[in-house]
Parts: C-alpha cells; sequence; structure tokens
C-alpha cells in the first residue's frame, strides 16, 4: 500500500469548494450582467497559446515568457504556454477576423491566467480576470464609456462613489507636457514613466533624487516634479464627459504611468479608498497597436482589466458580500419518514421544481431529527416531511426553519404559496 | 521585421468568438440552472493538479499519464498535469474536508479538461464537461435522482424523450449472473466486460468468437451471449422507480459495461435515438471507492460527465438550439448625428440601462445610413437616432428594426414602453 496522497491543491492555485465558488459566481455574473448591459459580447478561448503569441515582441520578452510563465515544448514539438494575460490573445482573434467583424466590437471575456510566480505567501499562479474591450473606434467617447462601464460595475456591487476613486492620464498628454520641458529623449521620458509607475512607493525626496539622476539637471527636475503634481487641471475631455455623466469621483492625476508597453493615449486606473485597502483596483488604458504582430491593418482599442481577488477584497473591505450568496442550498428540503415515502416524496420534489423553485429530497436511512437538523445546518429555507398520512391524504406541512411558521395544505396549496413568494 | 504570427489557435483548442460563445454559455446555465434546482452545489477548482494524482493508482496508469496527458516538471521540480477528468479532483476535495461535510453532499462543476491527442480530425485537446455527483448515500434512490436529474436536463433543453434512450445495468448485478454460469474467475469477468465494452460495434459472429476465445469454452460462451442478450427483465429497482417518476425512455441493457476502473454499482448511459446521431451522449455509475488514495474513511458516490462537443452535437442535431441565442447584441442602439450629441446619448442609454435593458451608443463618426445599416446587419432589436431635434426637444423616435414601426415619444414614454415589453 503506498503512502496517502496529500489532499492539497497545486501550489500557488485554489480550490472552489461550494461556499467560495458561489462567491466566485457571483462576481462573475454580475461582470457579465454589467458588460451586457452596456452591449459588451462574451468571447473565450483556451488557455494553451503558442508560446510565439508572447515572444514574439523581441529577445527581452522570449526570456520574460521563460522566466514567468508557464511554458512547455509538447510531443509534437510545440511550444504551448499557459495564457499569463488575455491580451495577445485577443489580438490573435481579432486580427484573424478583421475583415468580417463589425466595428467597433465591444468585447468581454472572464479568462483565468496564469502566471509563473516564485511560491511566497497571498501570490496566487492562477487568477481570474474580466477583460472589457472596445475595438476599432479611436473617439473619445469610447474612452468615457468603457471607464464608465467600470465605474457601472462597482455601483452594481451595491458600492458608493465614496468607496474608490478613478484616476485618468493621457500618454500624448504627458509627451507634449515633456517636451514643453524641452525633454525630447525618448529613452528620458521612458525612465520618467517608469519612476511615476512607483512614486507613491517611495517617499517624496527618493523621487526627486531619482528624477535629478535621471534627467542629471537639478532645477529641470524640480520642474517634472511640479508638473506631475500639478493638482487636476480640468482640460481632459474624457474626465469632463464623465463628470457630465453623473460620475464625480475622478480625477487626473499626471503620475499615473499604468505599467508602459501597450497604451498610447487615456490611460486609468480605480482605487480604493478605504484605508484597509489603500490599492489599486483595476486599470486600463488605449493601445493603438494591438494587432501589429499580425498582418493586415492596424487595430486601436480602449479596455481594462479587473482581477477576482481585487474584485473579492474590495467587496469584503466594503461589506458588499450579500449573506444570500452564501444560500447554495436548495430553497426546499423534503425529509422522507421511511424509505418507502421516497418515490412519493421524489415525484413531489419534481412538482416543485416545475414551478422553479430548487428541491432536494433527503432519502437517507437517519431518523426524521436527524434530517431536521441537517436541513437546518444547511442553508434550506423550507422542509416538508413526507411519510405515511402525508402519502395517504395528500395533505402536507411545509415549515420555515427560520421563523417557524408553518402552512399545510394540498401540494397544489403548497405550489400556489411558494409561486406566490418567488413572484 | 518578423514573418507575421498566425492567427490560428493552438491544435486542437477552439476559440470561442461571440457567436459560439454565446451557445456555450447557454449550454453552461441550462446545465447549472437543472444541477441547481435539484439542490446540487457548484464547486471548481484549477486545472494545475500535481501528476501524482493521476499515476498514484500504479505503474500502467503513470504510464498513461505520461502518454496521453499534459504533464510537465515546474521549475520547483513538482510534476504538474493538466486535468484529464475532474474525478480525481473532486475525490481530493471531499477527501480534504470529510469530516466537515454534511452528508450526502450534492455537488457539480462544469470543469475544462485536457488530452494529450494525436493531431487528427475532430480530436480535440481541450473540452468542457459538466459533472454532477452525489456522494456518502449509497441508496438506489440516489441512483435514481442523478439518473432523474440527467434526464431532466433535455427537458430543460427541450427534448422529449423520444430523442433519446437510457441504458442502465449494474456492476453487482452482472457478477451475480456471471457467478450464477459458473464464472469465478475475476480476471475472466474483466474480459468480458472489455469486450461488452464494445459489443455494438463489431458483429455477432465477431463477439461470440471473443467469447469463445476469453471462456475456451464454446457452449458457456453461448450461455454467457444469451444472458447478456436477454431482454429487459425488469427487475432493477433503479429502473422500476425512474418508470414510477415517469420516466419510459429507460432500460436494461446488460452488455453496458462504460469503461471499467470506477464502477462497483449502476451503470447508466444516454444515448441519442436520432439515426444521424447514434451514439453515447453522457454516462455514469456509482463508485464506492472513490476516496481510496487519500487518509480517511472511503465515500461512496454517484454521478456522470456530459461533454459540451456532444451536448451541442445533440442540440444541432435535434434543432433544439432557440434562434434567440445568436442574438449577443445589445437590445436597443442609440446613432448619433454628430458627435456633440454623444454625450447626450451616452446619459439616455445610461437611463436605459437602469431599466436593466442593454444599450449601445454608436459613437462614430460615420453617416447616419452607415450607423443604421450596422445596427442592421447586427442583432439589435430598437434603435433611436440622437440628432439636434431630439436633443432640443427631449423627444425620441424608437425603431423595431425587423417590423419597421416606431414609438416617438419622452425618454419616459419609451422606457415605459419598453419595460412593458420586459413584464
Amino acid at each position: 500500500m503506498n503512502k496517502p496522497l496529500s489532499t492539497q491543491p497545486y501550489k500557488g492555485v485554489r480550490d472552489f469548494y461550494p461556499a467560495d465558488c458561489a462567491v466566485q459566481q457571483y462576481i462573475f455574473d454580475t461582470w457579465s450582467e454589467t458588460a451586457e448591459r452596456f452591449g459588451y459580447e462574451r468571447y473565450d478561448a483556451s488557455i494553451l497559446e503558442p508560446s510565439a503569441l508572447y515572444k514574439a515582441k523581441g529577445a527581452e520578452n522570449a526570456e520574460l515568457v521563460n522566466d514567468q510563465t508557464y511554458t512547455f515544448t509538447d510531443r509534437g514539438e510545440r511550444e504551448v504556454t499557459l495564457r499569463p494575460e488575455m491580451t495577445p490573445t485577443v489580438a490573435r482573434m481579432i486580427a484573424g477576423k478583421s475583415r468580417e467583424l463589425a466595428w467597433p466590437a465591444r468585447w468581454y471575456s472572464i479568462p483565468n491566467l496564469f502566471r509563473y510566480e516564485r511560491a511566497q505567501r497571498g501570490r496566487l499562479r492562477e487568477h481570474w480576470q474580466l477583460n472589457v474591450d472596445m475595438f476599432g473606434e479611436s473617439g473619445y467617447a469610447s474612452d468615457v464609456e468603457v471607464i464608465q462601464l467600470a465605474h457601472q460595475i462597482f455601483l452594481d456591487f451595491g458600492a458608493t462613489p465614496d468607496m474608490f476613486e478613478i484616476l485618468i492620464n493621457n500618454r500624448a498628454t504627458m509627451n507634449h507636457a515633456y517636451a514643453a520641458l524641452g525633454i525630447d529623449d525618448a529613452d528620458m521620458v521612458t525612465a520618467i514613466t517608469r519612476l511615476n509607475d512607483r512614486k507613491d512607493k517611495i517617499t517624496d525626496a527618493e523621487y526627486l533624487t531619482a528624477l535629478i539622476q535621471i534627467t542629471t539637471d537639478e532645477p529641470l527636475a524640480h520642474e517634472i516634479k511640479t508638473m506631475i503634481e500639478s493638482p487636476d487641471p480640468g482640460d481632459n475631455q474624457v474626465v469632463t464627459a464623465l463628470r457630465d455623466l453623473g460620475i464625480t469621483n475622478v480625477r487626473i492625476d499626471r503620475s499615473l504611468a499604468r505599467g508602459f508597453d501597450y497604451y498610447t493615449g487615456t490611460i486609468f486606473e480605480f482605487k480604493d479608498t478605504h484605508p484597509d485597502n489603500n490599492r489599486s483596483l483595476l486599470g486600463g488604458g488605449r493601445y493603438d497597436n494591438l494587432t501589429s504582430l499580425f498582418e493586415g491593418e492596424a487595430v486601436t482599442g480602449i479596455g481594462f482589466g479587473f482581477g477576482d481577488v481585487t474584485m473579492r477584497d474590495f467587496l469584503e473591505t466594503h461589506d458588499l458580500l450579500p449573506d444570500s450568496i452564501t444560500h447554495t442550498a436548495p430553497v426546499i428540503a423534503l425529509l422522507t419518514m421511511e424509505p418507502a415515502h421516497n418515490l412519493p416524496a421524489m415525484q413531489l420534489a419534481q412538482n416543485i421544481r416545475a414551478t422553479g423553485l430548487s428541491c432536494s429530497v433527503d432519502t437517507t436511512s437517519r431518523k426524521i431529527g436527524k434530517k431536521i437538523a441537517t436541513a437546518a445546518n444547511s442553508n434550506v429555507i423550507y422542509i416538508i416531511t413526507v411519510g405515511e398520512d402525508e402519502v395517504a391524504s395528500g395533505t402536507y406541512t411545509m415549515k420555515h426553519l427560520e421563523t417557524g411558521q408553518d402552512v399545510t395544505g394540498s401540494l397544489q396549496d403548497l405550489l400556489g404559496h411558494l409561486t406566490s413568494l418567488v413572484e
């Protein structure tokens, strides 16, 4: 006999037992509903992608792929990667049907993504992420729409605008601002942008020192710092339009950098305002070279990604997870007195389910008291015991487990009562 | 400049563009609704599992794992497999919380599964599969319930009982039947069971010849064939109960074998009755040693798996996919005359969405005629043009694209009209 196997999942991934799976499904369902209300269509793809999709951008990228993703060679000598992000996949799909698609294309997906992380506390190797993008339209109204959609997601989870704020910046505007300060060296702009990306993790003095190192020009470094830290000038048409749409928790933040590679225009980030969870919730922006790795015309896009762990942390921090989510048990449990009553109870259950209500039958050989206790310990709402008298008379008593109130009547009566509750 | 990348997905996996994704979601949603109506709770897990979970059953199994699954070694020297089936995962999860769970546990999941298949036409390397199981209860009523649930799935897709049939057999009954014929050699029983598994793929003569080879006893081979082919004796309590529950498309088939390893009691298979799709749709059975690889007590279970490709083939064969599934476009499209009307249109859209209806705004710079054509080519149901007059008067005309009928009025009027359609 071998040593028993461990019941632990693979390092860095999660099991979703029913209570956790219910929360996950609640998040996914709410994401889908909001996106579809804005006219976004769902797409999906396999987690398996040719590694070339990630390595194509050059040697540095190829190294990152080997180092930080799950990449392996299949028995057909094909290099295959578990997707670390969805953008390359959606770029591939958009490029593959660019002549057939109606523009703009409004698409969303909820993929799981994989990263090879050194095993450490809290770093997950698999997570899910809502991806929302509009492709093929560059007017500022599309930037507004995508940010409005992200904002609506928070409202649809019951959040109020004081719980989060929206920071906006624009890559093109920033390039003009650097040019106005006499900076025309692209490498220097890149270095400053990368520094800005971690500005809120360092002190003011450290930030200035780093700017002086980059520019080797102390007065210029001060000018850059002043420009970056200047208050919201209110001159951004996306921000103006969002405010006109009633979205007030939005401001321009010139230090907002959002990574570096993709973005060419508007960039944005949603941040939690709660002191216990003071961090970025989601980020996105406009990219103009989405399909550059493929044949055909360039396609512009604007979109964002929103992780499931971040979403759940936000909901828990602000106590926005409804209690009812844990109610994954059926609404009604039928409890049989004796095995002889199992079949009549299953017939009864079938009639209850036909109304759309969920119903299970406890057909175990346990005593009725034990069956009631089991139902009470789950999240079942009503119980109906089924014994000799009930089967003979066709009259049943349905008890609300929490209030103790009961209703007695024919199946018809009970169904009427239940249906009136559903409506 | 590098050669452009291919837009094809990885070999053997599928892209789900919106029209296909909508069908997939329809299938998943219907599966979930049926399972939850029976009181089954959803669970999930990562596709990444320690390879030991599949290799633990012995050397033969370890070879199959290396040969037929995606298995690789991560940089922490851990062997990891992309799950080829869900049963080992759910066994791990059940064993991991066997002391906390309430019994019986009714669980379902819709995992994607991976198999390393030689690349050949129609053989997919990734598919999705509904898994439904009841754990911890061995009474025949639980077998009945699980089969009843599978039957209900077909009804919930609009199928009628003539479109499929349910074949039932029982491993324990079969062992008794072999013993009654004097066969007590377990290896011979295994060989006959394996032969039965492909009985409908060979001729009667081939079947008899194979039985003679196995038994080296021609009279015995004839006796076995007669027993296996005997008509439904009607002595199976699961079948009797299903018939009492109104499920009539069920019969005992003693040749039913359903693979070999897991099952110990009832086994069942649903088959399509359509001559164009004459094949197995789903299969399942009872297994009594689910958690034997882990520490703790043995847990019994009964369940089935149902693949997404098989489901879709059945629905297409019987023309059961509703036309409305392709309607993944929003219900209403607002078309702006000029960019100046984008913001008022986005405000209007926001009010429409607040009623729960889906709505998009065409904010492109295209001419209005082009915008109408684009909406008509999609599956949008209503259009509302938004121009100077509409914005000034607050009066809009909403046109039904298919019937050409229109309604004119304030936003309030239109919302009233739309809400009455939803109710």
